[in-house]
């Protein structure tokens, strides 16, 4: 069996030796800069560990593993087109280094690149396949939707934001390694455990990181601390605070957060007082385990021997521990 | 055997029937807004005229046929806002309508669906069916990065321009009328020559558009004349007459087309005195009829009755004779 470092190895190879047309190069060359950045690779691995928990011929695997990375980053090129984000990964964004035309259609380039990804795994059930992958991609757009949709409401209740991760973050992780699992004709039910066992660990991850995003180290934390204050993100921890605030507690925060010329550090540093007197850190955490207790007993459904399932656990406990 | 016109009441009809869900509202209600508007269908008749010369359950291409209707709406609500367009069939643009992230998102979606239309449609060989598909998108894509870099070149050949109108315009008609062929599990051969006829016809329907935009009869024709000559669009009239004037009409030629302060209807009828100098209008109609004897030679070659072939053509001919 291989180490996640030995995927991950796999992984970037196979990314490297993804065949571009030359032309045209403005089409093509804002992919492969895309997909050279080195993101984490959370999907692929996903998709190999799913399908090495049944399977030792991992390359198997591998074109489904560079469909959902390829899905994946064309998610984050449109997003951040529609963020109007400058920088990802320390890189400026397509629609800075190109243009907005650029990230638009070489970004439907790569939904289309990730199905023919997609094609070439060697599949017994390629509707299933097909199926539980382009319904995902739907359900991240409409939680891409609902997350827009919140900017603009003050009334966002704790469900409808996981609901809102849920379809954003988390059914992307449950659609990888369920992949993996349906490539390997796992039994149903293990592909359904696995997939929940995803979906779990993928709310634990966004609920970090909108932790992270406020109690982070600044050295460690990729991004600036504090973002998600400025822009006015109806994260957990905002939520669960405007939750348990009194009404005028309710009002100050609101009146900070829309505070046009408070300095950005005054801003973060009396959210986070708010926050800190309201326990909501504490609360963000007990949420986080709730979800990888949830997680676990997912994956405790899955009827395999527990030494092979301990590398997934160990995988989803790192990214739990991850400080950036 | 159905007629076309009851064919397009099926195609309205399963339009019509589309379930889209309520919510997330911002996401569904431009793209059922964008597929009410009413195009002339031409894909998905494609679809069905292609599955019904082999069979006569077409129903059974109805997924198929919204699939493709769907997937060139996705195409044109992207492509509308990459060119800032207004409007489309006398109605608002989606960016315009809404904003430019809803035309992304949405759009996104709209490719989505489409994959999951077409996974709807019964067929012995899905893998082909999704090649097919997904290669023809990028195919497409491809198309219009080249339709944008000829936007700023002044040396397009025609080799070049024709390649450009195959990949954004043809290459969606013939994998229509291919995918309604390999529904009906028609005969390789008959597929491929069915791809190949439809191929020439979107060619010829792309000429003919260049020359009705400046030829047309402006009360029939959708759009205002002359729209090509005034946004320096590298259409074959232009290529043409570039290729055959001399050094000092051609001079006069790109003087007049890049001037920022002629009138719109000087510059067009300046534009035009040039093209009847130099005959590209008569060009245009024999490289249009050359297509269409093409498409004629290919469908000949489709092994079947030509009683069974008469209604196609008759649907290609109507495109031709078209005067908007």
């Amino acid at each position: 069996m291989k180490t996640t470092a030995q995927l991950l190895d796999l992984i970037e190879n196979a990314l490297r030796n993804v065949h571009y047309p030359a032309h045209p190069a403005g089409l093509y060359e804002p992919i492969a800069y895309v997909l050279e950045e080195g993101g984490k690779r959370i999907r692929p691995l996903l998709v190999l560990m799913g399908y090495g928990l049944y399977r030792d011929d991992v390359e198997k695997a591998l074109p489904a593993a560079l469909a959902l990375e390829t899905y994946h980053n064309h998610t984050l090129l449109h997003d951040d087109l529609m963020d109007n984000a400058d920088m990802r990964r320390n890189r400026p964004t397509v629609h800075c280094k190109w243009n907005a035309n650029t990230a638009i259609l070489s970004g439907d380039t790569m939904l289309l690149m990730a199905f023919r990804h997609l094609l070439k795994a060697p599949c017994s059930q390629p509707e299933a396949l097909f199926d539980l992958f382009s319904r995902s991609a739907v359900e991240i757009c409409e939680g891409q939707q609902y997350d827009v949709n919140f900017e603009t409401r003050t009334d966002v209740t704790e469900a409808e934001y996981i609901e809102m991760i849920r379809l954003k973050t988390s059914v992307l992780l449950a659609c990888s390694i369920k992949t993996g699992a349906l490539l390997a004709e796992a039994p149903a039910a293990d592909a359904e455990a696995l997939y929940r066992f995803a979906e779990k660990v993928g709310l634990a991850f966004q609920l970090q990181d909108d932790y992270l995003d406020v109690y982070g180290d600044p050295a460690v934390f990729g991004k600036k601390i504090g973002g998600d204050i400025l822009c006015g993100k109806k994260t957990f921890l905002l939520i669960r605070a405007l939750g348990k605030a009194n009404a005028a507690r309710r009002e100050e925060l609101l009146r900070l957060l829309n505070s046009p010329t408070l300095p950005d550090e005054e801003k973060i540093s009396a959210v986070r007082k708010i926050y800190d007197d309201l326990s909501v850190a504490e609360d963000c955490q007990t949420a986080i385990n709730g979800f990888y207790e949830e997680a676990r007993r997912a994956l405790d459904e899955v009827a395999l021997p527990e030494t092979c399932k301990m590398p997934l656990w160990d995988f989803a406990t790192s990214l739990l521990k991850r400080k950036k």
